[in-house]
């Protein structure tokens, strides 16, 4: 295919976009790539377009490959389904919601686990029908609260979203590692670095889940990983526990006044003078954090986190324990006389407290374990406070931050904390959508089993930004050459007809040998103008047709690496395809 | 590709589906190419996504060729540039409305014109970037009151909405021309039957618009055609003004009794018993025909139709002419004492008149027209009334049904009356949209001018159903080979593991030569059940490997003729591949 700039629908521009935020937005703006239309939604343009369906043949090959079958469903769908797996509620305001002219309630689909299972359902009745995986590559719908980072977080994308159906575990257990492989080798095609980590399940239910994200700066997702192998995301982490200290011989409980102590720094400062051998740190104390839960159908809920006053708590690690619940700030003291701001000890904590209040402690606090912490009054802290004998829980929580030097769970080491994005998610979602839907079939035996399930999802228009992201200079875009959205680009500079004529010669010929060929043939714009705009649009290979060719050469560029060779005109077309085809 | 049949994700039926209204839902519902999965919208099973992308490519192939260029919009827009344009309030209760979180109005697009009028503003800004056909093939929304007839009326469809630019009104012509030769090729290419009627703009505005319809029984579109070539929507057929006549020596009208004549009919008997010279036929009397304009805004408004007797009002041809505003039927004659009911007669109606409302007539009432109609009074009709002189009108409305025979506006004889779908519409915007949204460029003077547009739209789901509808007999599906899911069925029959590894070796090799094939090795289905299904499922070609084999050979079959053949089975591969490539 021959793309000429002299009338592609295309405009590149000097000047970053004043609302691109990262840098993968700024150059397919300014690449002219895609253009926003909408808050969170952006317009293809026809170069961008076809980055977007090349990355979505490589996703669409390696499904077909595994054996997914391909499917495709509506995106506005009714109600009901969702509401039968508790998920219309579930979402909060995180999806659209609409009602058609009769005043039934819709929602554009942010997912499709309800409408596959029905499917799957209406479809299938035994066990020889499976084992099933089936996809779709579509437009899903979010009504994020914060659209950012231009196609990394828009309100309307497009995913690849698959489906497993297994009879027994062992099934499922092979439908998902089958879709990990596959994943493994679209993201090696697309040539987006990636990390595999250990993820939470949050809304979508389910037992085991891994996140497939790429290492990036921009990255919202902060995950770990230690010398040994471990990663997970950072939500996912869990802490090593300390063990439990018998009680036998440990200090009573005692209150000091302790004045003048607003912080934790201030606190221990005081601490280390009242008992100078104690050597007290932040880690001896303990801080209680009130929060508020706010629950999928409006409820709100205080509730305490009691974590090791060095430590600060996570909230993305504490929502995506609490989920679908949510968080958000406590302010509400007056209602609440028994907590006592900045004094709070955990005496009268717990749904079976003198406070009433929900309160969930960190994996740090062991049974036996020694605390610094409020007294409930004013100016007084309680010491040597013992966890299980002079206060108990309501739970363990994982809602402490995780930072670098922490000890991998799995022992492998001190683990490092880098950003990320999510590419990719894989999840054994078991039995949870299968029981809400009734999807069961008959086993060998006749007997009616559920089917266990899994759900697997690309990101395909947040993978064209990844590589954006990922595959740039200073200068511009440096595409992949799978998805490049031509082979090569053929610049002829000057105002001599024979260049334009010779150009167009190598153009056509690329073109007939089956190659995609974007031909700069502009008459009235200068060489310097054409070669930003080759660097900044980013294709792998770039051919300048000029001055050289009155001395029968053309010149080759490598735009990743940089490198320039002079080749003689006639080779050009060879030179070129050997360079394509690696 | 090898499609096989004992891991597809497929059940054919044998009933029909009790909702399946047409015989294209039936067939394509029963053949496992479709299932229902809202109120009209619809999941693409396996089969049904091949075909589905088949038509795709197909249309993809013939825009890119006509030097269209790809682009994709968001489905979900903001509502401000279809307000800027009028749309917004114009579509009623059409299209779906939603608000995302913050309470900010979007919709989910039915067309785009507002986008890519503002997205070429965007870009460029010189007649040299003109002429420019931009498309994209994208999902659209409509708020169907009555979802119906399969894939042929959803509420969720896929459509391929192009839109050209141009700098004056002799390139919007050839930018039209090339949309409507590329569609004519686009039909001739998915095996569509069509014919280009002229039609109405409606809703869209704009100076010419032709509709593609595709022949079919159960099509809600009626149109027309002559003998000689006219052929039309039948809400733009004209009709044939006769002469108007001199009111000189015309009789003086006269009221008169006619009691009991609550019908045409009844009022004729009565008129020719009356006059028995004058030959009063249903065409002699002039029927006032009261509705009730429903505007965009909610408004609503008596209006009267004045037309001959012996035709009824068409709500369609009414309805094109008041669009955006709806017709509903008339009940408050409470509110409109004027208006005597069974009786009412132009001397009160026009704004001008004692009624006070709108009153527009069939073109047939020319002036110097003679007419019995109602006299405003119960039982009593008035004769010889003539229009211009005893009574006026506030305007022409081409309401009148059109019958066969009625001639044709070009004088290309009489009209003949056929059910169509609209499959694809073509239409010359002006510049309506660039006024509206102010997109101009400077021209070869440097003077700023307003653009020209053209919107053509090709349905592609809706083909999909119009193919099945059109190509399936008895038995089941027959499809045209260019968008057949598959090339090839071969069917392996009995037990004999001979048969499922020469069939299995046959589909291996046609799948090399790089067809598409659908093989049937479910190992204990019946053959009279596999052979069922190859005729409902309707691949072109279907090869039976069974019984013949222990002779040598295999049956081939053309799905369309019925022709049967035995063949060597050797030379079976090179068959097929003759077959199929014509």
């Amino acid at each position: 295919m021959l793309l000429r700039m002299s009338t592609l629908f295309l405009r590149t521009l000097r000047d970053d976009p004043a609302d691109a935020e990262v840098p993968s937005h700024r150059l397919l703006a300014r690449g002219g790539y895609i253009r926003r239309a909408a808050p969170g939604g952006f317009t293809w343009l026809p170069l961008g377009w076809r980055v977007f369906r090349n990355v979505e043949r490589v996703v669409r090959e390696e499904m077909d490959a595994m054996g997914a079958q391909e499917v495709h469903f509506p995106a506005l769908l009714p109600r009901e389904p969702y509401e039968a797996t508790g998920r219309w509620t579930e979402y909060g305001p995180n999806i659209f919601r609409l009602q058609d002219r009769r005043g039934n309630d819709f929602l554009l689909a942010p997912t499709h686990e309800e409408m596959f299972t029905l499917l799957v359902k209406d479809l299938y009745g035994s066990y020889k029908d499976l084992p099933l995986s089936i996809y779709q590559i579509q437009t899903k719908y979010r009504d994020e609260a914060r659209p950012r980072a231009g196609l990394f977080r828009g309100r309307e994308f497009t995913m690849k979203d698959s489906y497993s159906f297994d009879v027994d575990d062992a099934g499922q257990e092979r439908s998902y590692q089958a879709h990990r492989d596959a994943y493994e080798r679209i993201f090696a095609r697309l040539g987006l670095e990636y990390v595999i980590v250990a993820a939470t399940s949050g809304a979508m239910g389910g037992s085991r889940s891994e996140e497939f994200l790429t290492p990036l700066a921009i990255g919202e997702d902060t995950f770990v990983r230690s010398p040994g192998g471990y990663a997970a995301n950072v939500e996912a982490v869990t802490t090593v526990v300390p063990e439990s200290i018998p009680f036998e011989g440990l200090a009573e409980a005692h209150v000091e006044d302790t004045p003048d102590t607003p912080t934790i720094d201030t606190l221990v400062t005081v601490a280390n003078e009242r008992f100078p051998d104690a050597g007290y740190t932040a880690a001896s104390t303990l801080k209680n954090v009130v929060v508020t839960l706010v629950h999928p159908d409006g409820r709100r809920e205080p509730l305490v986190i009691g974590l090791p006053g060095d430590r600060e708590v996570d909230a993305k690690r504490l929502e995506a324990q609490v989920s679908p619940a949510e968080i958000e700030p406590f302010t509400d003291f007056a209602a609440h006389p028994d907590l006592v701001k900045g004094y709070i000890g955990p005496q009268v904590l717990g749904t079976q407290g003198k406070a009433g209040i929900r309160y969930l402690v960190d994996p740090r606090v062991v049974p036996g374990s020694r605390w610094i912490t409020g007294a409930n009054e004013p100016g007084r802290h309680v010491f040597d406070l013992v966890a299980g004998r002079d206060f108990t829980w309501d739970g363990v929580v994982e809602a402490a931050e995780v930072r670098a030097g922490d000890p991998a769970p799995d022992g492998s080491g001190p683990l490092e904390l880098a950003r990320g994005v999510e590419m990719a998610h894989v999840f054994a979602l078991g039995r949870k959508y299968a029981e809400a839907l009734d999807l069961k079939v008959l086993d060998e035996n006749g007997k009616l089993v559920t089917v266990t399930m899994g759900s697997y999802g690309v990101g395909v228009s947040r993978a064209v930004a990844a590589i954006a992201e990922s595959h740039h200079d200073e200068l511009g875009l440096v595409w992949p050459r799978e998805i490049a959205p031509a082979d090569v680009h053929v610049v002829a500079t000057g105002k001599d007809a024979a260049v334009f004529e010779a150009a167009r010669s190598l153009a056509d010929e690329l073109v007939a040998a089956g190659l995609t060929v974007l031909y700069d043939d502009r008459p009235k714009v200068s060489p310097g103008v054409k070669f930003k705009d080759a660097e900044l649009l980013g294709m792998p290979t770039i051919v300048t047709v000029g001055r050289g060719l009155a001395e029968g050469t053309i010149e080759l560029r490598d735009r990743a690496t940089g490198e320039r060779e002079e080749v003689p005109v006639a080779d050009g077309a060879a030179r070129v395809l050997a360079a394509v085809r690696g």
